[in-house]
């Protein structure tokens, strides 16, 4: 087994290469790969059985499994995102500023490749095949550091499309996997400086905190999402119950899923008792406080706890507050900045939330359940940022690239 | 004297004031913080003379007593930045994306101040005002961390710049110094994860790595300049000389001037005998190679450690290299990835060079000193980042932002 470190530097002199393909190379190259991801379905989905088996024999939950799994479905919806990002317009070398210095030195601003990207995330291969596919539409290499949750089924896609790049004529050394190395791989990636250009830890609240801490490569933090739908005193009861069930039920496990509703007390006899039990109809376990369950039954009783949990599972905590001012306190409070969404009919309510909230996504009378790259129209997302530096929000091409500053002069000096 | 978080929590809270208020607020706490760096000329000029005089008494360098001295004119200079700065176009509130989705969600990506930005400098006073400014101008507050060297001069610039917050109804919590808090203080704004949203490191490479590696807050890392000229063969004599001259001497204690010339094996005959004693004219002392030394007279034989060395001095390094494939071979190994410039009169070799150079700033035919915030027109700078993420080269007001995404929808669900 080669050593962590080399298999670092033949991505970083990979990334020079990858650097000069043109836009319509690159395109090929994941027209290629799509192909050979819907060629190796058999063996994909064999290989994430495995990884179930596994998983059920270790007794991970449901919504793990869930987002473990590969069936053929979700094996062509990888292939069709791969080819969507390979029709997406190539973000490298767009000119973004610029203009000619008072003494003519021509300033120019381009897009460039960060180089190396590498990506440390947990149980989702789905994530192996759109990080590699957005790292190589915009130039970059990428260094893969999955869970191990998911070994088989990551070990299969990386092969598979370092296959596709060779026989493109792409150097397959532009996808690297360091999950032979375990743990030590996960450490090499984030002290690799100068190697690695950019780090994206995708998953839980802890990995991304592991990350966040450790790293001395610059980091952009995804994914954890405490996120809160307010229901202000005008909120439409449609709306209301609407908003709140799809953020809840539509896909649980994902971080865009709501886990706590603000409920303003004017509006608290009108909407609890018809948004809570439309959430428990759903298989819901409602966590409240004691205004909720003075309004409904079946409540669960919530505590400090709840207010700071990602659930990520058939859960929600619904809390009365007295004003705006208290829902806006609370989620100052609690939230991890990914994205909060009220519902409302007054305009100054809405545009208040929207001005003052600090989040990522900040939503009027929408699900939470938006915030994504491609419904966003990003084509696939490398993750949705919660930090504000570089990136904040779904990621798509644009943000895996960096840019750099062109000057063009005739020999001007400074005066 | 409270405790640091204290101040920390006073900053944060400060920023969501600073957040709000409009560009003419803003503008007019710029101006009045300009009139009282005028007023108070006398009483800074003052403390910062106590500051050399310890230095001088700690047997400082005369390149730190350069960065530490504020005299009359620069002064002047400070405040004349803030005008600047103040006159500048507010980046907050700019939509810089958006579009509607299909469903009639209305999506806009707005800029949005950072809230707090941190700053751990070195001898330079000057980043005390310009750091500031730049913070408010963008609606952020600001916590600044400054050398030791400057503590007399640093802490009567920000009690002037609060004292001026104050008069003119800005909350003066918006500004905020931990440098009596020694380098607990430091440690403290590194660690301040949710408090501070951006940290800025600027100094000398040790201070840089420092923070690199410390800092759990994410970091724009700044300054650090290993910069290289090329001398083409096609290189007019001229150009050469002028631009390696200017780049080296104009102001040597600085991250954009020269420390290293690469000159093509066949213009060394060419060029060398007369780029090398032009520096030594101005009083550098050139560090050179063998062929160098065969070429000219006074030359120091340069070593290994010469090539990796940013001297910050009126020294240089100078190396004859084969090809241009050797000198951008030397620059990737060597390079701090800041600034470099190539002297050439062949199209060919200027565009390769531009493309393949992977630094924040890419010249051809330019003096290396105009990579600066002034000179790329910002009004004055954060310092010039030399990583990839959010920043790359001059830093201005635009880079002192995030961005959020506000949707606007009426009910929407998703499917």
């Amino acid at each position: 087994m080669d050593d962590v470190h080399a298999r670092l530097v033949r991505a970083k002199d990979a990334s020079r290469a990858t650097a000069r393909l043109t836009s319509d190379d690159k395109g090929s190259a994941l027209e290629a790969i799509a192909k050979a991801l819907v060629d190796a379905a058999d063996e994909i989905i064999r290989a994430n059985g495995q990884d179930i088996e596994r998983g059920r024999a270790d007794g991970i939950g449901e919504s793990l499994i869930d987002r473990l799994r590969l069936d053929s479905k979700r094996v062509t919806a990888l292939a069709d995102a791969v080819r969507q990002i390979a029709a997406l317009p190539d973000p490298v070398g767009q000119v973004v500023g610029g203009h000619r210095m008072p003494n003519g030195v021509a300033l120019e601003q381009v897009r460039v490749p960060f180089g190396v990207v590498g990506a440390i995330y947990e149980a989702r291969p789905n994530v192996t095949v759109d990080i590699a596919a957005l790292a190589l539409r915009s130039g970059n290499a990428v260094v893969l550091r999955g869970g191990s949750a998911a070994k088989e089924s990551n070990s299969v896609l990386v092969r598979v499309m370092r296959d596709a790049l060779d026989a493109a004529g792409v150097t397959p050394e532009a996808i690297q996997s360091v999950d032979d190395f375990g743990r030590e791989g996960a450490r090499a990636l984030m002290q690799a400086r100068g190697l690695v250009d950019v780090l994206v830890p995708r998953g839980s609240a802890s990995l991304i905190e592991t990350v966040v801490t450790e790293s001395s490569v610059p980091v952009i933090e995804t994914g954890a999402g405490n996120v809160h739908i307010v229901l202000d005193e005008s909120a439409p009861l449609d709306w209301a119950r609407d908003i709140v069930v799809n953020a809840k039920v539509q896909r649980p496990s994902v971080c865009n899923a709501v886990e706590t509703v603000l409920v303003l007390r004017p509006a608290a006899e009108r909407l609890v008792p018809v948004v809570v039990p439309a959430l428990q109809a759903e298989g819901v376990t409602v966590h409240g406080d004691e205004t909720v369950a003075s309004l409904t039954s079946d409540v669960v009783a919530a505590t400090e706890e709840d207010w700071a949990t990602e659930y990520l599972s058939l859960d929600i905590a619904v809390r009365v507050v007295d004003s705006l001012d208290d829902a806006l306190a609370h989620i100052r409070r609690y939230s991890t900045g990914h994205t909060e969404s009220i519902v409302t009919t007054d305009t100054r309510n809405a545009e208040r939330f929207l001005a003052e909230v600090d989040s990522a996504v900040v939503m009027a009378n929408a699900s939470t359940r938006f915030t994504d790259g491609g419904e966003f129209g990003f084509g696939a997302e490398v993750g949705i940022s919660t930090q504000k530096l570089h990136a904040r929000g779904p990621m798509g091409l644009g943000e895996l690239t960096s840019t750099k500053w062109l000057a063009r002069g005739s020999g001007q000096v400074r005066g």
